[in-house]
């Protein structure tokens, strides 16, 4: 599975190009890859081949890539779909590096093209080609600026920047394209990925974390295979400081539904991608404006060491929408020091806002020296890691001076600044744009989006620290090859008594329980137990005891205990006459513990994922659970827990007690590390409940399951 | 406390103005209005008014409004704030129905403003003057042209429409309308209201949903102090068919703070505040770009019968974006009739999707006759009620193209029909978008905003939906005069057993309980009950039972009772010795039920507002509560319980049985028609918890607290 990323800077430079099925028809997708090239005055060498022409457009053209009088970097092949094998196999021939299929009617259109498509890659594959394609658009390299590809924007001119973006869906890539560019972002290298034959979208991915002309990631994703290899990403991303931004569609049914078919692709479960997004760092966006609040604060080059955000109005209004939504997205608005405060108070007038948020109110205007003293005071506060400021709607030249001011501030700092402004020309504040743009500060129109590109830098470098963390710690390991045997022996799913037996042989705790095979033996074992006990039916065939009624709790003595006893069998007999019961598992009651689920799932396309979460009966509503794609450190699955809402509960909320949630972060660990060492062998483990018992009482199994892979 | 809402036409139609402290010098507050007027060509007569000048701008100049040759229809006053009451008084005693006053220096500094504010009130209502600010920025009459303010925003001109704006921030009302402007949305009237000395912009939005001029109404605002009239007003809103947009701004504490400062107004519960808009049918926003995509929507005229969703779309990403976003925004993608999926089959290539979302595939532009149909067939499918359609990044001549047909199948339809589409060069589809914008079709530039318009559509035909049911419903009412003396003559909050005794009397179920003395007659008491039974602690010096370790649950015999009894006596007179003990509270045990709270609080702004919710220990994390203000209606009770997050478990989720929710409205109303009775009397009821017992068991008073008033 593990390949070498090619290096894509040959394709991204190229120096020369062939298009293969070049059309004179400049309509025809064949005939604009050509048309752009021109257009945009590709200065490198342009090979048309085709054997019915002898020239395409000012270029001459040859019949067949044989007759090339250089192999090119890169190809595009244009021609239709059942010439497209045998054209892949002469640039194989000649060596041709980089091969782009732009040709539909792969795997998109069912059993017969995905077969088509298999052929292509193990051609590509004999070969050492790289395959972009087939049913892609191309590609464009802004930085060099030239693109290969057909539709509009592949004839545009981009603003060249730092961003390096891959689209599994070609017209919404270009969309996502084009309306960045209107707000201001610079591009690098967009590559159109169609069906992903053999070259994915995570290849140029880890090549633009290497390419030092790209510093920022952006990825369109409708599916993908590799969910580990995201996580591995994300972390080389987090790494390089180059955020990673990815846009993942398909997560209803009916979105999951429609982006199988349309580039037939697995959507895979919408849970695991998150805890695959969570684990790398990888900033998920769900639409364009987010995409581009965020990519905005990243790319200008300050970093907050904390989270607290100060904000400085010239309008109440605004102060007070950026408070509101810095607060909404976990960004503290801190009181500033008395000291700081003071000096505020000399330099504002009397009816100026003092508290973060400060409102210099709209006079401060005209006072140059004031203006900058107040930010800078503001700026320095050691309360304050970030600062917003709401220059509202100042226009003309005063907009243009209260931005000079602001970026002369925030060049003397190296803590974030950020600017919501809408100015009300324009075209008359240009200069402040500049002045802002110089300085890195990025300027939104509005509070609100400055508030979401704040949340951004912050999540960034929290996601930093966390990698960082994870990089120095081991993954616990353990080898339980007497385990291995009983589910490689086991031709049915284990039953509550059995699974709990492999449950501790790797460490957890379950609760104490006995096997009795009838009444006077179940009494008997309740009195070795201690009362109170709970009476369980044991039959392999039973995987839901709580519907066939053949659970009872809290029984307090022999009487009851004989009489739960046949009340069970009675049940049981009614709701499942024909059944093996193998007995009644008599189990101490865990009288005190909130009530978690644990569970393990080895995901048909992402392999081992772990899962904590609330139980008891809202669990199903609330919904309330984290999900980490395994291997995880100690400290991921203290992140589980940390990211559960309910964690406020296990962490001692309103007085109570603080739940053992060293103990349960000891649970997860060790559940991962017995899912690693019996992979392959099971599908699912099931604990439900998991009893996590005030502080230093530890965890407790109270039942669970473990499904057989057939 | 009400009001005739004046007549603002009068007002928005100003045939003469007069500018009070009227200022040659153009760069202040005072000269801006009449260069405003001027450069606006308003046709009306303009008055001055300053002793100093002959003549300002191109006017003759009066000395004072009594010299004026006619009583203006409005008049603003801009002199400084030691001199605005008694001009106010003079343009009383001219009799000038409307003055505003820009002026600032009142209760936003503090006390001794306030009370000045006091005095321009009292002048006003003792003229019937209608008397706008002070400390705002004035008035914009889009429809009749001209605008009476300061500021750059106040000498613009903007498209006129059928929206009507109240801002209680200037400035950030101005960046409002100028980026809804931008965005293709017209106005009708403008106003900013600063302090709110007598008129509030609710006096306004009454206004304006009369006026025949104005189809929508948004309101931007920082506090209110009268959220029973605002529920009002938005079901006022809802029959008139008027969409009432409210931006809410200062939720979070930093928020509200500044908001309070600014324009000194309370800010008020946000909980409240959003039960006011549920009650109203109010359509809240968070952002513009939230703001403008709403409004969109709902001034096409077309409304959903119900929340299904078609979509056609000709690029795979933008289909399975709205797919997506729908879909997390409860408007299901219903599968089309087998009729339809056959008849599309026919007209569409092999490779496009059938399944909603229809993925025509790009080539469909060229074949006219092949769309129109294709649109036609899904629009009257009777599974569809709004049809959203993708034109992704179609440019040009062909984008013009899909524009009229799309235009000219929602012509033929009364469902609702919106557009996603980012023209590439926007310059070339004018046409396009005119022939949309004729058809009343909405355009969105990303699928994900087309989305959000949708949802708009279906919540305000709900909302409208659930206003006329609650209009034919009667208020449930109940007297208790005895309950009514009880609280009267309460010297404290009344503790368990008092309590719940007051529900009792307006037909709330109890739990059987008895109070006890000593530990025989509890034993006796709980002997009378039957076990098991619940041991508590009554006095009234001790709210909190459980922190005093008060309480002891599930005993199942004498010893028991007797154990526990001297257990609780121990416990309590460690936690606080000195508190007189009226006894213990036998209480039969709720076995089976699910914890709720109920409540009801006495709001110093919002008044009586019931609360239903999720109790047990995940209350406080979860904080699953709706609220509503009182009165309500059965319907509005049932709603309450409806919105909770955790309505699906009382349903009976996962094959359990389902509680008894028709007996938990019925309590609901009950505590609603209490708290009427008693209203104030008391400051706070909570319930807490509120057992609901499975379907035809009733739900169960388990513990209650009533706070008297002072």
């Amino acid at each position: 599975m593990t390949r070498t990323t090619p290096d894509f800077s040959r394709m991204f430079r190229a120096r020369s190009i062939a298009v293969i099925g070049a059309s004179t028809d400049t309509k025809k997708p064949s005939g604009q890859p050509l048309m752009h090239l021109r257009k945009l005055g590709y200065a490198g060498a342009v090979y048309p081949v085709n054997p019915r022409y002898a020239q395409v457009l000012d270029w001459p053209c040859y019949p067949d890539v044989a007759a090339l009088p250089e192999t090119p970097d890169l190809a595009l092949i244009a021609v239709g779909s059942g010439q497209v094998l045998q054209r892949l196999e002469e640039c194989g021939q000649r060596g041709i590096p980089f091969v782009i299929v732009i040709t539909s009617g792969f795997s998109e259109m069912g059993p017969d093209g995905a077969l088509a498509q298999i052929q292509l890659e193990a051609v590509a594959q004999t070969y050492g080609t790289t395959l972009l394609g087939p049913n892609c658009q191309g590609m464009i390299s802004v930085g060099a600026g030239f693109s290969l590809g057909f539709g509009l924007p592949y004839g545009l001119r981009y603003t060249s920047g730092p961003i390096s973006m891959t689209s599994q869906s070609g017209g919404w890539g270009n969309t996502v394209m084009m309306l960045s560019e209107k707000a201001g972002l610079g591009f690098q290298n967009y590559q159109s990925m169609g069906n992903e034959a053999s070259t994915t979208s995570m290849d140029l991915v880890d090549w633009f974390l290497d390419d030092p002309l790209t510093g920022m990631v952006v990825s369109y994703v409708e599916g993908c295979k590799d969910a580990h290899r995201l996580v591995k990403l994300g972390r080389k991303a987090l790494r390089a400081g180059k955020p990673y931004l990815l846009w993942k569609v398909g997560t209803s049914d009916a979105g999951a539904r429609a982006a199988a078919s349309h580039t037939a692709n697995l959507g895979g479960s919408a849970k695991l991608y998150k805890a695959a997004f969570r684990q790398g760092g990888i900033i998920e966006v769900t639409d364009v404006d987010e995409l581009i609040d965020r990519a905005k604060a990243l790319l200008a080059h300050r970093r907050p060491k904390g989270p607290r955000v100060a904000v400085v109005t010239l309008s109440g209004g605004a102060g007070v929408l950026l408070a509101d939504h810095c607060s909404a997205r976990g960004l503290p608005l801190p009181d500033l020091l008395p000291q700081t405060t003071a000096r505020l108070k000399a330099i504002l007038p009397p009816y100026a806002g003092l508290n973060n948020p400060i409102d210099l109110t709209g006079n401060i205007a005209a006072r140059e020296e004031s203006m900058i003293e107040c930010l800078q005071l503001v700026i320095q506060d050691p309360n304050v890691d970030m600062l917003g400021v709401c220059l509202a709607a100042a226009s003309g030249e005063a907009g243009n001076l209260l931005a000079g001011w602001v970026a002369q501030v925030a060049t003397q700092t190296d803590k974030p600044v950020l600017v919501a402004w809408v100015a009300t020309h324009p075209d008359q504040t240009q200069a402040g744009f500049a002045a802002l743009e110089i300085a890195q500060v990025p300027r939104y129109e509005t509070p609100v989006r400055c508030a979401i590109g704040m949340e951004a830098l912050w999540r960034f470098v929290q996601s930093q620290q966390e990698t960082a963390q994870i990089d120095q710690e081991p993954i616990y390991r353990l080898e339980r090859p007497a385990m291995r045997a009983t589910l490689a022996a086991a031709e049915r799913d284990l039953s509550e008594f059995d699974a709990k037996k492999v449950l501790a042989a790797y460490g957890l705790t379950v609760t104490t329980e006995l096997l009795a095979r009838d009444a006077d033996a179940a009494v008997n074992c309740a009195k070795a137990i201690g009362y109170p006990i709970a009476l369980k039916i044991v039959s392999a065939d039973i995987p839901h005891k709580t519907e066939a009624r053949g659970v009872r709790l809290n029984l307090a003595d022999a009487q009851g205990v004989r009489d739960a006893y046949d009340a069970i069998h009675h049940s049981v007999a009614l709701y499942a006459p024909q059944v093996q019961l193998d007995g009644v598992l008599v189990q101490a009651m865990v009288t005190e513990g909130i009530e978690l689920i644990l569970g393990v799932q080895d995901d048909p396309l992402f392999g081992l994922a772990i899962m904590c979460g609330l139980g008891g009966i809202y669990a199903e509503v609330f919904k309330d659970v984290s999900f980490r794609l395994l291997p995880i450190t100690r400290s991921e699955a203290a992140s589980m827990v940390q990211d559960l809402r309910c964690f406020p509960i296990l962490n001692g909320a309103r007085g109570k007690p603080a739940a053992d949630i060293e103990a349960l972060v000891d649970a997860i660990v060790s559940l991962a590390a017995l899912a690693l060492d019996l992979q392959g062998r099971f599908t699912d483990i099931d604990i439900n409940p998991l009893f996590v018992r005030p502080a230093g009482q530890g965890v407790v199994v109270g039942d669970a399951l473990i499904k057989i892979r057939p």
